[in-house]
C-alpha cells in the first residue's frame, strides 16, 4: 500500500510527549511502585454513595441526563458550584459567572485560548504544572516562570519582571498560580504574598489566575484565603475540580470568572466538545447538594496525611545527604531536589528499571532548570509500598553519587 | 467596584454564537415545538439496558472506572470499536489506530488544531455541519465550500477550485466530508461520486476527512460503502460517535486515522482535558461488548422513520409552492428551501414567538448563501407535534409571502 504523506500544523511543535504517558506501560508490572501520578486513592472514592446517586439521576433523570445539554454546563450543578467555593473558599459567585469544564484541564486549555494570541506573554511558577504548559504550549504562549520559595512565587521578582516586560512592549496576559499546595512542589503562598500579587495585579492591570485542585487537602497547617476572596477587581479567574474531592472518572471541573470570560470560554466550548457530559454533571449535582463531598474530604485528609507522614519518614531514611524538599501542609506531591550532578530525567529510565517511578523535574520547568528535582506523588501507593519504593529510588541516587565521586 | 479590563485574544473573532443556543430559553415554553436541535428522542435510549450497564461498571470496575484513564482511550473500549466499524462500515482498522474522543465534536477540533496553521485551506461541502464550522474557525482555517445536490458533493466543481487552489499555492489541507445522510441536508453522496473524491484526493494527495455519525439511521435505499473502506492509501481520517446509537450524554465519539496522526491527536488531547470520562467508557465498551447496540438501533430506526416519513406529509401539506425539500434516505434532518425573497435568519425571531423553531440555512453555510434554507430535525419531536409545528410555519412564510406579493 502507497500512504499518503499527512501534513501536518505546526501548532503543536513545543509540546513534548508525557513522560508519565511513556511509563504507564510498565505500570501494571508486577511490584512497580509509581509516584509519578496525580492519582487521587480509589480508597477514597464514596462508592456507594455514587453508586445510589447514580440510580437516583437514572430513575429521576435518565431522559434528560443521556441527552445533550447546555454548553456552559447544567444550571443546577453551576448553581450548586456557586455555593460551594463560598462556603470553602470564601468566593462570591452566581451561576452566571461558574462554567462546567470537562476536567478543570479543559479549564486551563480554554483559558489560553480564550486570552492568549500567539507569542503573547505569561507569569508562571518555576515549576508549574505540565498540564498548564501544555495547554498555553498548544496556543503558541511564551512562559516567564518565577522561581518559588518556601513562601510561594516570589512577588518581588515577579513584579520585577512584569516591569521588564511592560518596558519591553510585551506587557503579561495574566499571572498564573498554583497557590495552595502547588503541583508540582505542594509549597502553599504565603498571605503576605498572596496580598501583594494582588496589589500588582492591580497596578499593572494583569489578571490573576488561581487554579486550586487541592485546596480542601489540607494535612497541617492554618488556612490561607484564596486569591479570588482577595479579589476586589474582577480580575482573578478560578478554577477548580471534581476530580480530588469526588473522583477523576467523570472528568469534571470549573471556571469562575468574570462575565465577558464566560461568554467567550463558552463560545469556544461550542468547537471543544459542545458540552461535559450530561451524565457527570447530574451525578456532580447530587454528589454536592447531597452533601458527599464533606464527609468524603476528612476521610481522604486523615488517609493522605498518614501517607504524606510516611513519605517524609521515607525520604528521611532513605535519600542520600544533600538532597533536600518539601514539607507541604496538604495537596498530593512532594518535591525532592538532588545533588545538582544528577539529572532527574536521564536518571528515570534507571529507575523505571529498578521498578519505580516520579516524574523528573523539567517536566514542569517553563526554564527547564529544574534538572536535579523530581515530584514524588503520596496519594496513590500503599504505606509500605511508599517504604519501599523510596528505598529503591535512595539506593539509586547513591549508586549514582558513588559513581561520580569514584577517583 | 473598578472592574478589571480583561485583554482577550482574537482568537475567536470568527466565531458566532450559535442561534440554537439562543433559542434554548425558549425551548422550555409550554407547546414551544423545537426542529431545531440534532437530538436524539430519549424514547430510543436503552434506559433499562444502560442502567443494568452502570450496575456492572460500577460492581466489577468501580475503581477503574471513576479514575485517571489513559489519554488515547480505554483500551477495551478502542477494541470493540475497530470490531464495530469493520462491521458496520468494512473499515479494517486496529486499536493503534483508533482513538477515543468527547463527542466527534472533539474529533473535529482535534482535526483542525492538528492539521492547519491559520490561513490554511480546507475543503467543505456547501452547505456544512456547523460544529466543523466552530472547529475550522476556531482555528483560523480558510472554508472552500463546493455546492451539493441530490448525489452529494459536485465533485467535479470539487476538483476545479483544488486545482485553483493549488496553482494559487494554497493547497486544501483536507476535503471535509458527511457523506452519508449530511447534516444539514439529509443527502447522501453517490458511490460513483464516492469513487470519483477518492481519485481526485489521491491525484492531489490531499486527506478525506469522513464524518459518518448518522450511518446506522437508514430508513429507505440501499447502503453505500463509506468513503474509509474505499481508501487505499490510509488517507482517510474517519469519524464516528456514540451520541446517535447510544446516547449523547456520555459524551464519547472516536476517529480512526493513520498512527501519525493519532500521535499528534494524544498529544493534543493532554492539553485539552486530559481523557474523556473513564466512567462513560466503561459504559460504551460494555454497551458494543453485549450487542446492545444492536439492538438498539433497529428500533430508533423504526422510530425515526415514522417521524421522517410524517414530516415529509407536513411539508406536502403545510410549504406554499415554491418551497422544495430533501428527500433523506436516513439521518435526522430535512433541508428546506424557501422562495428565495424570504431569509430563513430573519423569520427566525417571529417563528420563535410563533412557537416553532428550527436553524436558518445560513448557519450552515461557508459562503453565507444559504440564505432562504432552513434545516429542520424530525427525531425529537411527536408526530403530532411535527404537523403542528410544520403548520404553523407553513403559515408563517405564507404570510411572509403574501405581504411580499401585496402590492
Amino acid at each position: 500500500m502507497i500512504k499518503m504523506n499527512l501534513q501536518f500544523s505546526d501548532g503543536l511543535k513545543n509540546m513534548k510527549p508525557s513522560e508519565i504517558r511513556e511509563l504507564l506501560k510498565y505500570a501494571s508490572k508486577k511490584d512497580f511502585i509509581s509516584f509519578s501520578g496525580g492519582m487521587p486513592n480509589p480508597l477514597t472514592f464514596p462508592m456507594d454513595e455514587i453508586r445510589q446517586i447514580i440510580d437516583e439521576v437514572m430513575r429521576d433523570y435518565g431522559s434528560l441526563a443521556l441527552q445533550y445539554g447546555n454548553t456552559g454546563g447544567l444550571n443546577e450543578l453551576r448553581e450548586e458550584i456557586s455555593k460551594m467555593v463560598l462556603e470553602t473558599e470564601g468566593i462570591k459567585t452566581t451561576m452566571e459567572g461558574t462554567i462546567v469544564t470537562s476536567g478543570s484541564q479543559q479549564g486551563l486549555y480554554e483559558l489560553a485560548k480564550v486570552m492568549l494570541n500567539p507569542g503573547d506573554t505569561v507569569i508562571t511558577e518555576e515549576p508549574t504544572y505540565v498540564g498548564a504548559i501544555s495547554a498555553f504550549d498548544a496556543n503558541k504562549a511564551e512562559m516567564h516562570s518565577i522561581k518559588i520559595d518556601d513562601e510561594g512565587m516570589d512577588t518581588h521578582a515577579a513584579e520585577e519582571e512584569i516591569k521588564r516586560l511592560i518596558s519591553a512592549g510585551r506587557k503579561p496576559k495574566f499571572i498564573y498560580l498554583i497557590p495552595t499546595f502547588q503541583n508540582p512542589t505542594g509549597i502553599t503562598m504565603s498571605l503576605e504574598r498572596r496580598k501583594h500579587i494582588t496589589e500588582i495585579s492591580s497596578r499593572y492591570s494583569i489578571p490573576i489566575v488561581e487554579d486550586n485542585p487541592y485546596g480542601e487537602l489540607r494535612y497541617s497547617g492554618q488556612k490561607i484565603p484564596s486569591l479570588k476572596s482577595l479579589d476586589h477587581e474582577d480580575s482573578v479567574i478560578y478554577m477548580g475540580t471534581f476530580s480530588k474531592v469526588m473522583c477523576p472518572g467523570f472528568r469534571l471541573g470549573y471556571t469562575i470568572a468574570p462575565v465577558d470570560y464566560v461568554n467567550r470560554a463558552n463560545l469556544l466550548k461550542q468547537a471543544l466538545d459542545l458540552s461535559s457530559s450530561t451524565f457527570s454533571q447530574y451525578v456532580a449535582w447530587l454528589y454536592l447538594k447531597k452533601g458527599i463531598m464533606k464527609t468524603m474530604i476528612p476521610k481522604a485528609v486523615s488517609l493522605y496525611r498518614k501517607k504524606r507522614d510516611a513519605m517524609f519518614k521515607a525520604l528521611e531514611e532513605s535519600f542520600p545527604e544533600g538532597s533536600k524538599w518539601s514539607r507541604p501542609d496538604g495537596g498530593m506531591f512532594i518535591w525532592a531536589t538532588l545533588d545538582r550532578r544528577i539529572n532527574t530525567s536521564d536518571l528515570l529510565k534507571e529507575s523505571v528499571e529498578a521498578g519505580v517511578a516520579y516524574v523528573s523535574g523539567n517536566s514542569f520547568s517553563p526554564s527547564r532548570s529544574q534538572g536535579s528535582s523530581m515530584r514524588l506523588n503520596f496519594t496513590f501507593a500503599e504505606e509500605k509500598k511508599i517504604f519501599e519504593g523510596m528505598e529503591r529510588l535512595g539506593n539509586l541516587v547513591e549508586k549514582k553519587l558513588s559513581i561520580l565521586e569514584s577517583p
